[in-house]
């Protein structure tokens, strides 16, 4: 689907439990369609890719925030204003690497499984998967290469969710960039 | 995916973005797996449908509505109620049957197209015809047959969009209903 050139720009604030539970209705499909957990994680953190490269405009245009000095500064922003806007949850950000090129985001809460137990044929099902790819691809259209993983997660019985996020590379800013 | 029984029910308020691009992401999945337009409407009805099932428990325990005492009443809730909890938006309720059990929900804006141009070869696809199960399900769930259409859609080069909801009958209490 194409993106609308005079799509709205106001925003329309919802709780999260529509949202929630259409995200579990496309991993649901997404497990009949492909034959292993391994090929479903892929997949959602593709899709997750794509969406993120479309939704850096808008977060861009509504948050006003200009380009980040450093690392430290990317991830602030990421877990203050991004994970706010669109998720309604402000993760901490910790666990930074002596470099400081890798930190992790904890959620102590993540919407995306409010209503979800893993079925035990799925163990190895990286959920929240799309989430990676949003910020892989939201990044990078800010020149950003970065590794992004699920380091814990509560649906596989961690404590907590963990993010992981690792600094790859500046990109070239006259690369072009897109759908993959 | 099963329900978790200790859910949490604080509630989270996002931007309505990163579900649409995500619900974009559905349907093109969708798209893929059938071969038709048609499919992937009754699809997408049914997909909807198993989550106006579980929806309607959390609408009932965050809005604290009592049962309604007439379609009209149940129309003037799912309008400024239910829509504005779960998608920051507030049809309007008209065009009523004189009979009182058909109206129309016009939505000014749907948030579920925002970032969405229909593809020549789709030109018979429901695009947010989710809705129409979540409600079909919701309404269910407290007794209400109803059959929901959409009658007009912006996509489709309509100036509104329009939800058709017409009551068929009160079911019987004892009567199981779960997942179709």
């Amino acid at each position: 689907m194409s993106r609308q050139s005079n799509r709205s720009t106001d925003t329309k604030k919802m709780n999260s439990e529509l949202f929630t539970l259409t995200y579990g209705a496309l991993v649901t499909q997404l497990c009949k369609d492909y034959e292993n957990d391994e090929e479903v994680n892929k997949q959602l953190e593709k899709m997750g890719y794509n969406i993120g490269v479309r939704l850096i405009e808008d977060f861009l245009a509504r948050s006003s925030v200009g380009r980040c000095q450093d690392f430290r500064e990317t991830a602030d922003v990421i877990a203050k204003v991004a994970f706010k806007m669109y998720l309604g949850i402000t993760p901490s950000v910790t666990n930074w690497s002596p470099a400081g090129d890798e930190f992790s985001l904890i959620l102590e809460s993540n919407p995306l499984v409010d209503f979800v137990e893993l079925p035990d044929n799925h163990s190895t099902l990286i959920y929240s998967n799309l989430l990676c790819g949003v910020l892989r691809g939201a990044l990078e259209m800010v020149q950003m290469a970065v590794d992004v993983r699920f380091a814990q997660d509560t649906l596989r019985g961690d404590n907590v969710t963990e993010i992981r996020m690792k600094f790859i590379k500046r990109i070239e800013e006259n690369l072009p960039a897109g759908d993959e």
